[in-house]
């Protein structure tokens, strides 16, 4: 085994205002953060990616394209199946939150059907809205990419499995997480369009070492998350070789790897998001900026009736 | 909105001797157990249908082919993302456990890896065998299968969703359902090959009442689990209308609806499955026997290294 190389280094997922398609890229200005160009309207560049982003011979081409809209860095049928989360991965937010270390790593899945993009809306749904209020939170997470199937893989040869890197924001519903559904977490969140993913993959040959990226959330402009994979009680290698136990992780495989401490439902008073909001979750090594709006999804019109 | 209608009545995937490929059929016996002959290798001829299993439009032909290979109804690309699963909706199963009856459904999710078909291999897999053993039990359930995208869907409408019902079985690793992970329940159910799924999709339209279909769950010949849909705690049409909350089950999408008394967690002493148990699953209203051999997986050669 040795690790997987790309020809990429960070990879964006995008509408071409050339071509108004979908196309994979490589951005021309290898020290920008595209998320956050992106969310300011800024002109974004890339170099025409050939390929899928899953297969590591994809080629970069010297063809450049202007980014008219940013994707989320996989497509939703592209994942796998499943998202795989942790929850209370971090130290800090254990802390936090009272709850004691787990002792092996605590599994959550998600439907692709959440996942979204950069500057794509994130949607409260009518059933989390009052009078049923739901407690929306904010969550950083970085996540592993998976670049080929990785079953029973141990933690030594775990990194040869991933891709790369890019970022999240877990969104989670608070009071179906805590109080309802026998404690299971997994519905309460995945409502449809409620996921951030990207804005890029970093190649993993490009993080070698993925325990020091630090991680921010800034709600509003004010950082509420500024964290490091320092903290991490299950690191990326343990993480890979835990989740693959017994089960195939396609290539693809998203596993978000849980929240450092910051978040609003343990703050004093608690502080939940609501429709206007402005999010934005940030991590370091050239993953970059990944900023979505709340918004209030609306009754549809059948269940007036 | 009305019921789906579809020209079959039993829906069966399946490799055909007379071409090698998969094909979809409905069985030529309309009485016959299909699951159960194919388990007794006798004789199954179907008529071929053209088309997908999830377009009400697939049709059926006056061609014939003879069964060689029983799959599950659904491959695993069709099912739409998530397998969604209840937990502890039989009021006779929540006695047995001694739980209290849940207010919400209790979801978890599975990934697509986990299902395979009639007569295929249930594998332990080598994480979960001694020392490290995690107790592996069986759970007879009826599925549903839904046919369009349903979201935000009353229960009065929710049955309008619904392609049909089949089988499964649940196979559930108690130990690390029971004690790890925080309580989170999808990983421990959520290995490779661990949840046969079939024998056909019976069509909504012939199945008029859910909550009137017997199920049983027999080991070794040994009948441990006998039970109704009429003990479910949340029917199909609240199961559909609670999952669909905020959240898009797009077509194909399976909801198992968990399992009722007899499981061998709570039996006194435990009943674990092993390596060469024969497990049938059967459910009444056409839908009948899936049964699969439980293996214990080898542990890979790297394993070993």
């Amino acid at each position: 085994m040795a690790p997987i190389r790309t020809q990429w280094t960070r990879l964006i997922r995008f509408v071409a205002a050339e071509t108004n398609q979908i196309h994979l890229g490589e951005p021309v200005d290898s020290g920008l953060d595209v998320g956050l160009a992106f969310s300011q309207r800024k002109p974004v560049k890339a170099y025409e990616i050939l390929g899928s982003a899953i297969d590591p011979a994809a080629q970069v081409t010297k063809n450049v394209l202007t980014v008219k809209e940013l994707l989320a860095p996989l497509a939703r049928h592209e994942v796998g199946g499943v998202v795989r989360c942790l929850g209370l991965n971090y130290a800090d937010h254990a802390a936090e939150a009272g709850l004691k270390l787990p002792e092996v790593p605590v599994i959550f899945y998600k439907p692709p059907t959440s996942l979204i993009g950069p500057g794509a809306l994130v949607t409260i749904p009518t059933v989390a809205q009052p009078p049923h209020e739901h407690l929306p939170d904010y969550e950083v997470e970085l996540v592993i990419v998976i670049g080929k199937a990785a079953k029973d893989v141990s933690e030594a040869e775990a990194l040869d499995y991933v891709l790369g890197y890019t970022g999240a924001n877990d969104v989670s519903f608070r009071k179906l997480q805590m109080s309802a559904g026998g404690g299971q977490w997994s519905f309460s969140k995945s409502f449809d369009n409620t996921n951030p993913l990207g804005p890029c993959i970093v190649a993993a040959s490009a993080i070698p070492d993925p325990q020091r990226i630090p991680l921010k959330c800034i709600v509003n402009g004010q950082t509420l998350q500024d964290g490091s994979t320092a903290s991490q009680i299950f690191n990326v290698r343990q993480t890979v070789a835990y989740l693959s136990k017994g089960t195939t992780l396609p290539p693809g495989s998203l596993i978000l790897t849980g929240t450092p401490k910051g978040v609003g439902f343990v703050k004093k008073p608690a502080l939940f998001l609501k429709g206007g909001d402005y999010m934005s979750v940030w991590l370091g090594n050239g993953i970059g900026t990944l900023a979505n709006l709340v918004v209030e999804e609306e009754a549809p019109l059948k269940a007036k009736l």
